[in-house]
């Protein structure tokens, strides 16, 4: 009960569910004076939206953002921001036979367990996907404030889909990620992996991926060590997304078959501040920010739902039987994941930056009269 | 500020720093009526404590743990629990160089930039490895207690240091990982570790390592999705441990480049109950426990300090020099991480076992009249 | 920034502005299984509404509730559950005058002096007295689940409007509190009142009052000294209403003119079980319910807008000025208050029988099948 | 469980018991660069001291401060900041007495209940008027802080012992509050309380009382409405002092018999910045400070311990019984509550001046080089 709230001053609460009225987020300590408005929602929500690509689940939602609270005059007011998206294109039918005979690898049968079988299973609930609209809603308000307030920007990207991988990303990639579906910043691996989601799709399977955030401009001192450091709170945040299942910062994993005459970064000065050589850390030293660009990768499992037939138990006779996921799903979660990725981080990092008194209370002059 | 405080039920405050007085940590929210006593503490503390193999830095440490409060009787009370350890070994000489010489990989320049200097840099001071006497003191607690109600049962071992991994892992083990000083379960491993380690020594140099923690018997519904889901929690905690730089559980960063149809775990019946074919989803599905074990890999990145001479700023003239890390030190972090990993696997398990009420808040029947 | 969250376990999220598009809250931690509806929310609601008597504002509002997530099927599912009222009979014409002109005792000045001029000044905003609905949609919640699971009654009732005061409540007094519209549960008393009011309302005046909350069936043992006890959530939980003053227990202030041997109450024995002989403790000793009702009171100030002319200063010539508050208002916010103060309680309650394990994550058995 | 944490960025966690080693603190959240030493502590810790005066009990306690951490060189570090007060004069011998027959007016039976017998019952164990070393730790630098950065400066007094009370009060009155062992800052009134207090002694009873603080120099803008208001967060820590049955605000009580006409503060300009007329509100409207002075008053139930024999329950034999509590007591709550009441009002009001921005996390200039 009651894990549903993120953060502690840029405060995310998430409700919805999949096939119920909507999905929300409600905002509790975002400052006053932040321009903002609904387009600011919908330009990331679009970015998230299902059935915009053959790769997508086709889902048709519009995915309209209404503004609820604490917005005036084109302005956060300093009270909470309350936010929704109504659902749409909803058809429970299928769902009820997944209430009886979960399929592998979702939440269904945790989530029944859990929950006494009084949970919303309707698409998946609670459960589903679409409960991230809940980070890209918050999101967007924090990446707006972290770039009007301190200049931070936030890129995320499809590093890799199975074993296709892009290695070297260049800013002008970072800058046109979303200029193809499988939002790779280089165009040469952004075709091999539609060519490999297409095969796949074709098969009716699904396939892992790896997205890779970074954030530039985040100030030096940024964290709360010991437990509330950012490597601590990014990680947390980022296995919130469904199919998360693992986190690096910098080196990451890779660091663990490191020498330390490697991996340590040396300081160096450049333009009369210090810097770093490498970036092993990932701009993270003992959970603190050290003024280098923060990178960390995700790596998600693949989609569990895949037109392939599966075993799993009927619930209700204890019988093993055969479940058919119908429908068509996304065959790679990492390339819809790449806004929410984005969303997630700027949202610690605005909760961080506030902790940290560089985001005042109220922003600019006092607001004109009315 | 404000980010040393873990938990919501099961709550863990640290404090102290390397060369202070001492280190310590309150538990709030530990239930009335388990038996406890500073042995049960002490245990934990000597498997961390440094000094004990050649493998770890040699400071002379009998870290004594002293309960302050919450225990009366040999029976916890039901109110905090604070213990200290105090600090004995203490040489802070070096110190002093590395303020203004910071040490390549380790928070020397960030803790002074982000305190204004007024950070207590004696020994790394807060950003020690040394803080994790907090982790184990709270987790012996925790430890106990998923024991007493639960019958929950945790270990971690060293899975790899550099290349050398471990790859099967008997029970016998699992149980036996502290008879060799680099907690390896299998002593063909363990043998081919410690000979890589002392070449490791003789040059100067240190090396990653990766840590894998497994908890047996956890019951299927824990975790609080959607911020609050286990997986959430867990890597929040362990990316508190100094040097950790990736966290994965199951099949983690592997599954992204695994189809749907090998990674579903598929349920079955085991005696007369629904368990799993496989666990590549390490235990947590939507953050919330399945009843398989819980499967958590954590990566260490090499010990910052190495023997080596190494290139930084001098941070009063704004001068390249050379810093030489003094002393000796864990040329690995993996091995001495071992309990630390149980104790705060233990930390957030028992957490959540207490919000999803599986623990009352006092255990067994009125304790007998005094 | 972000204090707009109350409680641990039985978490209110309150948004919404008078005069925006709706007031609403989210209650994240409600256990699934128990039987809501917006009958269940409708029932208070229309119990705080204005407009139902001559003695209340007559905004029109019709106060619809809209869950808008966390039931399904007639239950909650242990989701977040978002309620939401829509705002309609919004008239915001004569606030502009008040946001230069700030209204005396009302937070006109403090809202644009704390938020930079950014505020939404249409209706006192955030600061109406209409945020309340957030107190009675949770409150309704945790009425409901209070009485569901531990049999607990919570009533409220008028004590006193200025000097006009009731002593001695019946039990029929109690459940009939609602029959007249000052909500006093003495009609001859509550007779007076009326009398009264109707001649502050030709003066244009306004006057304070007391209410009183009572609380039966609390089990002992709820209360987390020292810091989360019962008066200590409760007197918190109470303050978030506008217009309170004061909040006391038992003998409260009177206390403060008691000698220790009539203030202490006996234990004895009723029915088997241990009772105490009095209840100037109100039923809480050192922040733990001690199986006696709970008992407090709230003193309410007068309300700020009265139709006398009120001295005050313009903000933008910095010169006294006179300000008129237009339209009518309550003339006493106790009884209005009434449902208001109940749901508050209800809602401390729910959250600490949850932490103090007495309400479990599932209520009943498992869901009928759907 | 885990009710021991109060605020959320100068956070202050508590622990001990009467009879145990020690009652302690950690800060969590003090900026970096306080002067700060174990003399500021005691100052505060001599003020709440037992033994001092006639009229307090006579347990002889040096209560020594013990900085544990967080404090170098001199100044805070930003690091946890954990002090203890070793227990010294300890004499359990009646109160297993009092944990078979309770107590009426303590929390003897309520702590034996909730926690099944396991708490230390001990000089009342965590439910003695000694875990408030606690506040005083916090509050000396709270205090501080508050001054150093902000000039607010804190006051608390005697206000009435039974009927005895003081009305005005001047400044000289204020600063000499100290002056007197009832800590009345009116000379005259102080010694009819004197006089009052010894003719109870003698008779073995124990009066209630009232203590009102005063904060001067509080910004506007200071608290964070609806629900972490100061009023709603200074009440909650004001009632977890042990004794405390009420809470009130400017006119308090008083004001739920006042007109609208003559409670509302009206503005006016005074040395070119707006003020009040009047103070009724005490400081704070809707939550909010606005730049009043905050007026708080507390009223203190007359302490349980009192010579006269008093009627309980055997709680082994389940009879009516008489219990005698032996030793001398404080006759008072009030003059002792002193101390404690300015701590816990800095204490929170330090809290949300760093959550409003007005404290950065690091004071003054970069230390001088070690």
């Amino acid at each position: 009960m009651s894990g549903n709230i993120l953060g502690k001053r840029f405060v995310v609460v998430s409700f919805g569910e999949s096939h119920g009225k909507c999905v929300g987020a409600v905002i509790d300590g975002c400052p006053a004076g932040l321009p903002f408005n609904e387009q600011d929602v919908q330009r990331h929500l679009d970015l998230r939206k299902p059935g915009t690509s053959e790769y997508y689940t086709p889902r048709l939602e519009p995915d309209r953002a209404e503004i609820l609270s604490g917005v005036f005059n084109g302005y956060t007011t300093g009270a909470p921001i309350a936010i929704i998206v109504r659902n749409k294109d909803v058809d429970s039918g299928h769902y009820l036979e997944y209430y009886h005979r979960p399929r592998p690898g979702h939440a269904d049968y945790v989530a029944r367990a859990k929950y006494g079988g009084f949970n919303d299973w309707r698409g998946g609930g609670r459960f589903s996907g679409r409960v991230t609209i809940s980070h890209v809603i918050a999101g967007s308000l924090a990446i707006k404030l972290l770039k009007h307030v301190l200049g931070i920007k936030v890129y995320a990207y499809t590093k890799s889909i199975g074993d296709i991988a892009v290695n070297e990303v260049t800013h002008k990639g970072l800058e046109e990620r979303y200029s193809n579906p499988v939002r790779c910043p280089d165009p040469v691996i952004a075709k091999k992996m539609e060519e490999f989601l297409r095969g796949l799709i074709m098969r009716g399977d699904s396939i892992g991926g790896v997205v890779e955030a970074v954030a530039f401009n985040v100030p030096i001192g940024i964290g709360e060590p010991i437990f509330d450091g950012l490597e601590q709170d990014i990680s947390k945040a980022l296995f919130s997304i469904p199919g998360v299942k693992g986190v690096e910062f910098g080196a990451g994993f890779t660091s663990s078959r490191m020498r330390g005459s490697e991996f340590n970064d040396k300081p160096i000065i450049r333009g009369g501040a210090i810097k770093f050589e490498s970036n092993n850390s990932g701009g993270i030293v003992g959970g603190v920010s050290n003024g280098m660009p923060i990178v960390v990768r995700v790596a998600f499992r693949p989609p569990s739902s895949i037109r392939i037939p599966q075993r799993t138990i009927d619930l209700e006779t204890f019988e093993e039987v055969e479940v058919r996921v119908k429908g068509r799903h996304d065959p790679c979660i990492a390339p819809r994941a790449v806004p929410i990725v984005e969303s997630t981080l700027a949202i610690v990092l605005a909760d961080h930056a506030i902790r940290y008194g560089l985001i005042p209370p109220v922003l600019g002059k006092e607001h004109g009269k009315p």
